[in-house]
């Protein structure tokens, strides 16, 4: 269970002790449980161990779920270190959890909260922690391991319009998916006060889905680039199919390598797998492009305040992967006197968005157990319900920070022109 | 000249040499000129000695303004500190400008930029920096200073609707102050989502026009906090007047000693007297009193980097003043992962509403001149213009942060209810 970043919550009871409700297990085994549910703040679930051993809070209200440990060494490894192990056992198949997983990790994230020592613990591993550098070529690794298993998998639960693989945006609740997901990419749009004739960078493309929208609907050209060869391949054929390969540019090449001018410099879910010593030489790449009258847009992940990324997250999901802060994210901008125009907080949009993305991977599940072996089928579970779990509980923050050169007036007086009815864009394919 | 934080400007010309084009000045007083221009990022200006000789940058395009110094000491203290001796020499008299003084300030502020000796120096002033400091004693002394000097005048070039000493908000160009102060105060009340019933507390109240637009607009209950005598004074007197008495209590009192608890925390243009030594005490006061659904706001005067105040500013008109950046705002926050919601840039809207002021204060100079001296009137006068071009420049920024406890989902999930036709409030005084 992971006890990184803590979150404050109502529904744990800090000062009971775990009891053995019932079963045979050894003393030790008994022992290294309750110390387990302890540890991680006392959260309303149950476990139940291998012999059907049963432990709960003492006096708990109903738990939310049951995690069920099948092995002694599963046990051991989730009270050493379980920020990693709980997901290594779940994808093993050596832990398992009945009832709502969404909500049992919710219920583990808020009753972190109480655990002061993990704040001790995480600060050294902070210390100690090994992430995967984010050279040219670690980052091409890196970035491999996520967004070239296969884009026929991706497909199967993003969205159809864009194939967007970041935050989308509900502009009212019951908002589709797809609907979203083109709302997303207007948003950033109207904050970048994009003109017809204009040119774009955007660094970190995915399947290229806001530079065609860009193009498309707002006249403008577009150098989007991405180190991913399938989101690459995929994105020069799909721009092709559309017509609109005269417009955007896909180049299969690093953040760093980014050359040219531009009006405008956007960048959505990339800069998780910068890496924060990365970003004082992002804001210089920034400040190389950008034109004197120049917006920028920056859409990433975030933290209330700067912490490691999950360990096992980092293992299995993302390597190299850190959710900045906005302390963080300053050393993007302060070298070059950015001045920032306006930060939003997506973070509950992006768990519905993941809600979405969940729901359509389960309905395919036949489709992906053709492709992938059980671990990988359990870990992508774990990894997208965790992510609703985080960014519910507040673990986890989007942001979207919008800028541009400090002495730049041609800048709106208000943000009423994101708001207006009519869509600035005509239409959406 | 401030040579304080530089901005980026295309219109010095930092390679150029200034020339003496007339006048009888001795060699050293016209080599102190030419080295005060250089140093400056040679600006499109003229300097005028006391004796009649010109200087000004060679084959420059016409100067912008001339300013003239009138006596041999006001030169080499110009030359020795400008950022200090300008304001000085202005104050007294021994320096003047000819034309438009808001664009001499500007020109000054962009070729800034260019003086790449000047960040030097900054670093060094900056570690040497004796800011007053802003104990409990020295906040209350920093602020008599400043906002005590008198009610009457202060009524002569505010607005009249709600006597507001901070950033308006102008929905559309062309609104009046009164219209703007208002808006300003409605873009706050929709921000921190006020429903009736609910209590407020507010640090910094000045002469109290929010809380009782809070509580008569949106029916919420107001305790608010200022160590101004004469702004308690003033602001307690129009609550009785306006029947508002039962519903805003006012205390002359630090914000340390904020007790209670509150559904909305809001701070509008009092971070800039705090300094950003104290700013984890007030993240700490902050946690103290808001309920776990409780929403914050804090306006504040910002800057894109770390930068000292200008030393002018802070010896004559703002003693302790500091404008923090994010990143030094951010000390508020993280401790008790206060979650950033919105950040909105209203740098614009500042210039504009300076603008108004400066107009009403020229308009009611007479009124002026019965109350104070002419260095006063000079000051104030340098004070407001010299704000203006720090604005239209980028040198400074003004900062609205919303937030919440991280743990809060009870939040707008968009910002259009900030942006309806018809105002949240019925009315205004």
């Amino acid at each position: 269970m992971s006890s990184d970043n803590k979150t404050s919550g109502a529904t744990a009871l800090p000062n009971r002790k775990p009891v053995a409700t019932s079963g045979q297990a050894g003393a030790l085994s008994r022992w290294l449980a309750q110390k387990l549910l302890q540890a991680s703040g006392n959260p309303r679930v149950r476990i139940r161990l291998w012999d059907d051993t049963e432990l709960r809070v003492e006096d708990a209200p109903a738990p939310v779920a049951t995690m069920r440990v099948h092995t002694r060494p599963a046990l051991w490894r989730l009270a050493l270190r379980p920020d990693l192990y709980f997901g290594e056992g779940y994808m093993s198949g050596e832990i398992e959890v009945d009832g709502d997983l969404v909500a049992f990790l919710e219920e583990v994230y808020r009753a972190g909260d109480h655990d002061s020592t993990g704040t001790l613990r995480d600060r050294a591993r902070r210390l100690l922690a090994q992430r995967k550098t984010n050279s040219l070529m670690g980052s091409r690794s890196n970035i491999h391991h996520h967004y070239d298993i296969g884009n026929e998998f991706y497909r199967l639960w993003l969205d159809t319009a864009a194939m967007q693989y970041t935050c989308a945006y509900f502009p009212r609740a019951g908002a589709t998916l797809e609907e979203a997901q083109v709302a997303k990419l207007d948003h950033v749009c109207r904050k970048l006060q994009l003109r017809p004739g204009q040119t774009v960078i955007e660094a970190g493309c995915g399947w290229g889905g806001l530079a065609r929208h860009m193009a498309r609907e707002y006249g403008v050209t577009v150098r989007a680039y991405n180190i991913s060869h399938e989101q690459v391949r995929y994105a020069r054929e799909r721009a092709a199919t559309e017509g609109l390969a005269d417009r955007v540019e896909y180049l299969e090449d690093d953040y760093r390598n980014i050359s040219g001018q531009c009006d405008a410099f956007v960048s959505v879910g990339m800069l998780e797998h910068v890496g924060p010593e990365h970003y004082v030489e992002l804001g210089r790449v920034i400040d190389r492009v950008l034109s004197p009258r120049g917006r920028g847009l920056i859409h990433s992940i975030g933290r209330n305040r700067a912490a490691p990324m999950n360990a096992w997250i980092e293992r299995r999901i993302f390597p190299g992967a850190h959710p900045p802060s906005l302390r963080e994210m300053m050393d993007i901008f302060e070298e070059h006197q950015f001045s920032i125009l306006d930060v939003e907080n997506l973070r509950l949009h992006y768990a519905e968005t993941l809600r979405h993305w969940m729901d359509r991977y389960e309905h395919h599940l036949d489709k992906v157990e053709e492709m992938f072996d059980a671990p990988f089928i359990r870990a992508w579970r774990l990894y997208l319900t965790g992510s609703i779990a985080a960014f519910t509980t507040g673990e986890l923050q989007l942001f979207q920070v919008a800028f541009a050169r400090h002495a730049n007036n041609d800048i709106p007086l208000t943000r009423e022109h994101l708001y207006r009815a009519e869509p600035a864009a005509s239409g959406t394919a």
